[in-house]
């Protein structure tokens, strides 16, 4: 059985990787890091690169902490014991050109210390992609969601279609009945099971990992030199405020990280740099922003 | 003992009055008012004011609802029955200009079926005003709360004392262990005592709406005119965020809003035009922001 200190091992290198990858696709920016240690147990390496030449403001965080859970937490988890561990690797990326995506992506390994009727530990991992454009290209979407399916395949030929199934309920926007985006694959409380071992497990998330550099390089190629529009930012903007409110009213890691008294401003560095809340904002009968509008629903196949 | 109806003709009227007195200070901008309906019952009257000399977007809505509660609200509010009647008034301005402060109030009445134990029908009182400066100055504060603490006094001796510790952990963003801004007033579940009737407390209500105009008229004529730099501009920006964190995370009328099907629109009026999240900003010693940051603490007198 893996250890937590090999998965956390692990999830560090990939935090390595993908920090010089994205330092290498922005050209000029660099990552400044912040290490930090939690009160109660265990601690992380905050990696914030910021006015870049395409990368505005993003995040590329580990984390390996441990201690007792909140009873909020034990309640939304429905477990008995308190003693926790969670490693993981989270990423959000804000471009500051419009018809760039913004992109999430996050690992994670639970672990609590054996129940009474068992003598296994409480385990699990989660994880996931997923793709907020601020324009919708259909290609960008086959292309994104194509590669997740490829990784998925290689593990299990039921991850994708569940995953992708699963991203659109979690990315959704309950009360503006609207995807935060065009989805991508988020799973949790994944274990072992006859067709699946923790191994499979394991690298499957690692390899989730690993995806995410060579895709978001790609999309961001794909757009990075095409000209835009002062209307088209406006249009960024106020998108971002919509991924904002999907952060602050429903992630789950989110308040995870808020009622466990994590780093705030690691946890809050999903949110967007410059944001609009414009009143009652309703885009033009057969414009862009419409079509894109359009495809914010949840259901869509794409590959 | 007072209607319902009496109570939402009145509160009809301060929206009136409120949104006269402001175009008249804005000079420029005018409100568009959008009637609308709510699903399930009763509907309202939404009046929003944009781009205006110095309004740069702000509420000032009126509603009347009925229905019945949702469950997560039941369990809330700690009540058997589920038909109720909501009523109320509630502002948010965000001006354009970093020296003038943001400002909120809300007035509200909540009445419920009689419940078994008794004849009589479950009705409360409920609202508040509160002050979110982008710069602290604490003539203005002083003026606020000492209006503030005036209307109160007309009403009751401890009104003052009780709701200004109420707004001090009410306006409250815990993650940040900060301070919406200087406070106000804010009070819940109010209903008559010995000491205060229904007229009373009815009538306090009404007093606390046309508080609003004349002490926000005064605080932005303080400022209107003072030049500002491009950095206060940022600070404003990024106050502003603070402002979206706390009502997306904590305000209970968000969260009541969102979990009854309210109009979204009107719901999220509140959040700012532009903000901004700066990773990990802090003001610089000795700095006007940084004597700001200090001053959002509970616990400030300021009479």
């Amino acid at each position: 059985m893996i250890s937590k200190e090999q998965i956390s091992a692990d999830y560090q290198t990939i935090q390595d990787e993908i920090c010089q990858s994205l330092e290498l696709l922005d050209g000029k920016a660099r990552f400044e890091e912040e290490i930090w240690e939690r009160d109660g147990g265990g601690g992380g390496r905050t990696r914030v690169i910021q006015n870049g030449n395409i990368l505005e403001k993003g995040g590329v965080n580990f984390s390996a902490v441990h201690g007792r859970l909140p009873e909020a937490v034990k309640k939304a988890f429905k477990v008995e014991q308190d003693d926790f561990f969670a490693t993981g690797v989270s990423i959000v990326i804000h471009p500051n050109h419009p018809l760039v995506p913004i992109i999430h992506m996050n690992i994670r390994y639970f672990e609590m210390p054996s129940s009474f009727d068992t003598d296994q530990p409480l385990r699990w991992f989660g994880g996931g992609i997923d793709l907020t454009p601020h324009y919708v290209y259909e290609e960008d979407a086959r292309f994104f969601h194509g590669n997740l399916k490829d990784v998925c395949d290689r593990y299990n030929q039921d991850f994708y279609h569940r995953f992708k199934a699963w991203a659109d309920d979690y990315f959704f926007i309950k009360h503006r009945q609207e995807t935060r985006g065009i989805g991508g694959i988020f799973y949790d409380r994944l274990t072992a099971t006859e067709d699946v071992s923790w191994n499979d497990i394991f690298e499957f998330s690692k390899s989730v990992g690993r995806t995410f550099a060579p895709v978001y390089t790609e999309l961001v190629n794909r757009h990075r030199h095409e000209t835009f529009t002062e209307q088209q930012q406006q249009w960024q903007y106020a998108r971002r405020s919509r991924y904002a409110e999907f952060n602050l009213v429903y992630d789950a890691g989110t308040k995870f990280g808020l009622e466990t008294n994590g780093r705030i401003e690691s946890i809050l560095m999903s949110l967007p740099p410059t944001a609009k809340w414009l009143y009652n904002h309703t885009p033009e009968a057969g414009s862009e922003e419409e079509k894109t509008q359009s495809l914010l629903i949840k259901g869509i196949n794409w590959v």
